[in-house]
Parts: structure tokens; sequence; C-alpha cells
């Protein structure tokens, strides 16, 4: 029996990121590409790179992170995925595992991505929740935030809500939907912003929130929000939000780059 | 200036277990109640002896465990909570502290205890609550287990659904209520039981859960589960869950154990 030809595969992963230095692959620390590689290496024996639909930073999570690699395997697409999930460790799971192309790439190819961030507020600490969300005892006002966060929506240059040190052709993105809803359970409060854009700037969400949360304080009107876009001036906002209550929510496809179920052979 | 008299305490605690050996203090090894003695060291010089409404084992979760202890100092209430919560570690938080009489003691004056368990079943693991829930990939009946839970109700023998070696004058419990409620969230279905009773024996809600779970698979009958309970036979009963779905959700005292604003002082 002749071995089988590598194949492109889509797979979609969520992961608790509390334990691990970020996605992206380090000598010697525990990244969440890193797992995914040595569950594969361990699988079928090959060093398989995965590509990522973006590099979450180190305490940030995912819910719909999806991710491709080419794999030369007999196995059919529900066996390779419980095969993978089985190596994989507790708190990194994968979701589905699909045939796609060989053209297929999950950053150059996606449409939008979708993040939340979850703010708890209240007197006390959410033990439960301390890794997946940012805690903090004052309460937040969200019609303050939903007014200020209509300031964002649309196509804009978002050099203020960029964390110096990242490097990209441009600054502009397009915030397609932008939403803050609040509902309180028992003591606390929470708070959960959701940002659907076309692209996201280096640590941008987070940077959105800690602007958000100064206008949910109070400290700055909702107009004040236009005026810190309008700046392009990162010093303007307000600081990053802490990194463990984002998580990567969905990333979305054309719909003509639905994998066939067939899957198309690679020669790799 | 004097010192002050110790007085009685009664505070309201939550914590994640997943990194304890327990409630109970041992030598050398994390546990809850060694966390809050040494935050009492810190704040007070003293060592000090803290008293828990119940003694919950290793990886068991509390949303509101109780306890007593007595300390010598000037802060107030809040101040003093404050203080607790800022040398405790982020997984163990203290919700509220209150003046309580010297007579208060969490285990003996207790009406009664809330459980709740929480089983999540789906095709893949929720990374996210891996710590916080059993998971499973077969779906669960709720009506089968909510007919099951039915026979459990009242004043029973509960011998069959205590883990062996437990010594109690008497395995007689009243339950009074036990609901099974059941949500579908994406690709999970959330099963939450709750049991409330007038005092629990050992692994009795994961002894319960184990035994609920068979029903909802189909492989016992509702009825099977009043077999159970007449046998008393703990080999008659399902096996024991996993600790991680189970949580102390409260314990209730009679109102007239409901501390003076003044406080008692106690000459300790």
């Amino acid at each position: 029996m002749t071995n089988p030809a590598a194949r492109a595969y889509r797979a979609t992963i969520s992961y608790d990121g509390s334990a691990y230095f970020g996605w992206q692959r380090q000598p010697n620390r525990p990244t969440v590409q890193g797992q995914i590689e040595q569950a594969l290496l361990k699988i079928t024996g090959q060093e398989i790179s995965v590509i990522g639909s973006g590099r979450t930073d180190t305490g940030v999570h995912a819910l719909g992170q999806v991710i491709r690699f080419s794999v030369a395997t007999r196995l059919d697409l529900d066996t390779l995925r419980r095969a993978i999930d089985a190596n994989l460790p507790p708190d990194i799971s994968i979701r589905d595992v699909a045939y796609t192309t060989k053209a297929f790439h999950p950053v150059r190819d996606a449409i939008h991505k979708r993040y939340r961030y979850i703010i708890q507020a209240g007197t006390h600490r959410d033990v439960l929740a301390r890794n997946l969300e940012w805690w903090m005892p004052r309460p937040l006002d969200p019609d303050a935030m939903r007014q200020g966060a209509q300031h964002l929506q649309g196509e804009h240059d978002f050099a203020a809500l960029q964390t110096a040190g990242s490097k990209r052709a441009t600054t502009v993105r397009t915030i397609h939907e932008i939403t803050v809803e609040q509902e309180s359970a028992q003591v606390w409060t929470k708070t959960v912003i959701e940002v659907q854009a076309n692209g996201f700037l280096y640590n941008m969400v987070r940077n959105i929130v800690g602007t958000l949360v100064l206008v949910g304080h109070g400290e700055r009107s909702p107009a004040w929000v236009a005026e810190v876009i309008q700046s392009r001036d990162r010093r303007m906002a307000g600081p990053t939000a802490p990194p463990q209550g984002l998580f990567l929510v969905s990333v979305e496809y054309p719909s003509d780059e639905e994998a066939p179920e067939s899957g198309t052979e690679l020669t790799s």
C-alpha cells in the first residue's frame, strides 16, 4: 500500500489561553500552535506546520480560531478530529475538521473576525471566572459606552487604538458591528463588548475596551471617543485592557472557500 | 491603648477548588482552610482557627461556604473583609463579613445546605469550563432524570448514596428540593442538578448525580432510583460523579442566629 498523498484540512479550535504564551510557536514555551503541532506529530509521525487565522496573545482565549494544515493520513474526518482531540491538553479542543482547498489561507482569506471582551464589576471578585474576565469593583454605564462605541463603527484610521511596535501597511479598518450588552447576575454586573471587523490592529480590541471603560466610568464623555480616533495618537486613548477578558469568537470566510467534501490532494 | 478583645465573625467565601486538596487544613498541602488561616495570620499576627460549614473535597467548588472565626482587631467589618480578600489567592474570595454570636457554629447551626452539579454534554469538550463541569459526549434525558429524582425527595435513609468509610450516627436525611434543569447553548447541552437538604452524607450529591446519569442515559429506569434507596446498599447505586462539577451554593441558618450589628465580645 502506498502512502496517501497530503491533503489540506481546515479546523476550528477552542482554547483557554491562560496557560499559554499565546498562539505562536516558541522554543521552550508552551503555546497553542505548539500543542496542536505536537498532537499532529504524535498521530501522524509528521512534522506539520499549522497556520492560524490570527496570533492571540498570552492569556487570550478562542472559541473559534480557524486553522489550516496539510497532512497525509488515511483517517476519515471524524476519526482525525477525535485523534487530535485525544492528544490535546484539557484546555485546548478541536471542534471540527473539514477538507479544504490547497489555496485556502486562514489569514488572507478571512472576510471578518469577531472578538468578545467580558468585564465583571462587583464588590468582590468572581473566582470562577478570574481567567475569563476583567474584574473591576466600579460599575460601568452601558449607555455611555454604547454611545461612545458608535464613533468606532464604520471605516476609520484606528492608529490611536493600535499598540505601538506593530507594523501594518495601513491602519484603516472597518468595524461592521460593535455592541455593548450588560446583564446583572447575583452580585456582579457583566458587561460584554463584541466587535466585528474586517481586520484588527495589534491590541485593537483591548485598546477599544480600555477606552470605553473610561467612558463607562464617566471619566470621559462618549464624544471623546471620536476625538481619540481623529487624533490618530495612541496616547490619547485609554489603557490596554488586560488579556484574560478577550475571546476570539469566530472568523468568517467567503462561502466559495468552503471545502469540497472530497478534499483536494496536495503534493506537500 | 489596650488590645481589643477577640470577637466572633461569620463570613461567606467563594472558591474554585481546582488547585486545592479540599477544604480541610493539611500539613504541606494547599487547602482552602489553610489559605484563609494564612490570610488572617498575615493581617492580625494571630494563629486563628477557621471553622467551615462543611468540608468540600479536592476539586469541589463553593459559591457560598460559611465560616466562623474569632479575632482581636480594630478593623471595621468592610476593612477587615477587604484586608482578608487582598491576602487571599485569586481563586478564593471573601464575599462578606459580619459579627456573630459566641455560640454560632457553622456546622451544628445549619438548617439546610444547597449543592449544584453541572454536566455538559456535547461532541467536543468545553475547554473554558473544564474544571467546573462534568463533560460527557452522550446527551442526557432531563425528563427521565427528573422522574428519577422525585424518588429522592423527602425523608429517606440514604445509605445507598453514601460513599463507604464515612461514619455518621444516622444515614437518614431530608431532601427538601431536587431539581434537574437543562438548557442548550451552541454545541453543548448543560444539565444542572440542584439539591437542597437538611444535611448530606459523604459524597451524597456526587452519588446522586452518578445515579441520575444512568437514568438520563436510559441505562436504568426512573423507578430504579426508588429501588436503590430501598436497598440501602451503595453497590446498587450509580458511580460517584467526578468532583469538578460540584458547587456548595449556600448554607442557611435560623434568622435568630443572625449577628447583632454591634457584635459580641469574646475572651478567646
